[in-house]
């Protein structure tokens, strides 16, 4: 009998297509709403944190809006006035429950933002209280480490990307690749069990990826950590360069993220090599054939272009998590000390619902 | 003979008061430059990127004007097409030489910004091609592990929030009193030979803190992996709440750091609560005697309030690292694999002068 988790990551080509066909027509609805707005705040903690990463880096670069990520307690706890009438936020919450979220939301409308939800409730808070409320067709996500739930968020984000970027060049037809290359990867699973083996002998793990690709190292990283129980740390490839890399040696293994192309592959090839020559063991995760022949390990990524990619390359990632887990005997589904919706501060777990 | 480090170390309370003397005089200036500006975009790496995390929140606090960290890669690589008139960029390198920084400022000058460097080198290219360069006065830094030159990139970055905030609140009385405080922690350094002996026996480090002293907690945690080889995580109350809390137990020493009063203490209070009933044993780097009494080791934070508190809450971490390097037979001064200019990309190594 398969994990919930397995199953929850073997159903994401159809949630993501669901999740295509709901949110694409609206697109409409979304340039109305930011219409004449110049930038883009994300509301996020946690896992949806990093699909925020995504949205920050793919507005930028296919919108060229300024975009970038709230610190909720700005709005929480130092109750910032701040003139949000240049600004669309984009609040994303998995149960849409979670009371900083919603609260770091209702202060940007009180301040003049217009609000997006994305959440995967439609009778959630954060949905209510949205403007416009996308709603993913994940479906019921019962094991705790979000994968269906998460992919199919930045599947919203990225149909927001579209809605604000060029009509002359449109994200559509790669959006709609997207559930066919998941699926190919989930049914080949190319690498994943070596992968394992090489985590498993490791006494310290970096994830890194940069650009794009940063914000599926840090979901990579993030999963490792909650559902294997292992220190493990989410770094750009900048970050690394700029300090731990000093910590780096033949007892560290590093798992490396790309693209199969795209401005940041050269760059990812020089750190794979680096890393090699300070004795770090790698495992690669998608890139070219380049990249995974510098690696020790190489898993597949999806055969997608750059600006989607993170959509799928966090799914390689995800059965590495899954497996590696069962692995060290531990229960993917339920980790130790996390429920499916975390309350940043203690004294609001009440009223999360 | 004490190291460089140390040295350095000790020299900050001279250096913050000629920053302060040469910095606050230029607020005219600033406020001439920002005019109409709503948005302040900070670019930098490493170590001036945790100084842009302290300057991110206290401009949204003390200005009340949207602020964000840039991603310089969306420059450097994607070369985003991005409407920068209603920004005022902040670029932030203590050599002012990094290729990419430099890069990056162009970048945004280029699209319609206003920019503003801070630098201790005023013969550098961030200096020479901003607009306005506010050149620190930490004097030479020999040691490879910034201290002088962070804590006086925090106080630059203080002023220019001080010029951008509202004339009934200046932060400036605050600011004049950073020397002392500093001058009394070294005088002091209470609890730091305690807090060594006690990492010295963790196997795994984590640092957090929340708000303003996010950006110590940051800083606190590179300098102790650069500095002590330690694989050491910065985080904050939120991410480790989101997910690391799960790899928290009785094997991990976690250093909470918090100003002395402000919103965030009480919810740093239930943190080191939480912390050690999942039996993990906790240093706390300043706070209030509340929060000092449920750590098991208190070092001495700076007699400060919080929006200028990160200025001097560094340095009894500064202290703990350096003590820490030396009793484990390290050179902090010369910490392996980092050189004192670090370039994000190999290929432009040459170039950084």
């Amino acid at each position: 009998m398969p994990t919930m988790m397995a199953q929850e990551i073997a159903q994401q080509p159809e949630a993501l297509a669901r999740t295509f066909d709901r949110l694409l027509p609206r697109r409409d609805e979304l340039r109305a709403l930011a219409a004449g707005r110049r930038h883009v705040l994300f509301i996020a903690r946690g896992t949806s944190d990093n699909a925020a990463v995504y949205g920050r880096y793919l507005v930028e670069i296919h919108a060229g809006l300024g975009a970038s990520l709230a610190a909720p307690s700005l709005a929480t706890h130092y109750t910032v006035e701040r003139d949000l009438t240049d600004t669309l936020v984009v609040a994303v919450s998995q149960s849409g429950a979670t009371t900083e979220i919603v609260d770091a939301q209702r202060w940007a409308a009180d301040h003049g933002a217009r609000t997006v939800a994305i959440t995967n409730e439609p009778a959630s808070p954060l949905a209510d209280t949205a403007h416009l409320a996308l709603v993913t067709a994940a479906g019921r996500e019962v094991a705790v480490p979000a994968t269906k739930s998460h992919t199919t968020q930045l599947a919203a984000i990225a149909v927001i990307a579209d809605a604000l970027g060029p009509d002359r060049d449109r994200l559509e037809p790669q959006l709609r690749a997207v559930p066919d290359a998941v699926h190919a990867i989930l049914a080949d699973r190319k690498g994943v069990d070596e992968a394992v083996s090489e985590l498993a002998r490791a006494d310290a793990i970096l994830v890194s990826g940069r650009g794009l690709a940063f914000a599926t190292a840090l979901e990579v990283s993030l999963k490792l950590e909650e559902t294997c129980l292992e220190p493990v740390r989410g770094l750009s490839y900048a970050d690394l360069r700029h300090g731990p890399i000093a910590v780096v040696d033949h007892d560290v293994t590093t798992v490396l993220i790309a693209a199969r192309e795209g401005p940041m592959l050269p760059g990812m090839r020089e750190l794979a090599d680096d890393l090699r020559d300070l004795g770090a063991r790698t495992v690669a995760i998608g890139g070219d054939a380049g990249f995974r022949s510098i690696a020790g390990i190489a898993v597949d990524g999806p055969d997608l272009p750059e600006r989607v990619a993170p959509i799928g390359l966090v799914v390689p990632g995800q059965l590495v998590v899954e497996a590696f887990a069962r692995s060290r005997g531990l229960d993917p589904d339920a980790p130790r000390s996390l429920s499916k919706v975390t309350e940043t501060d203690r004294d609001s777990a009440d009223s999360a619902g």
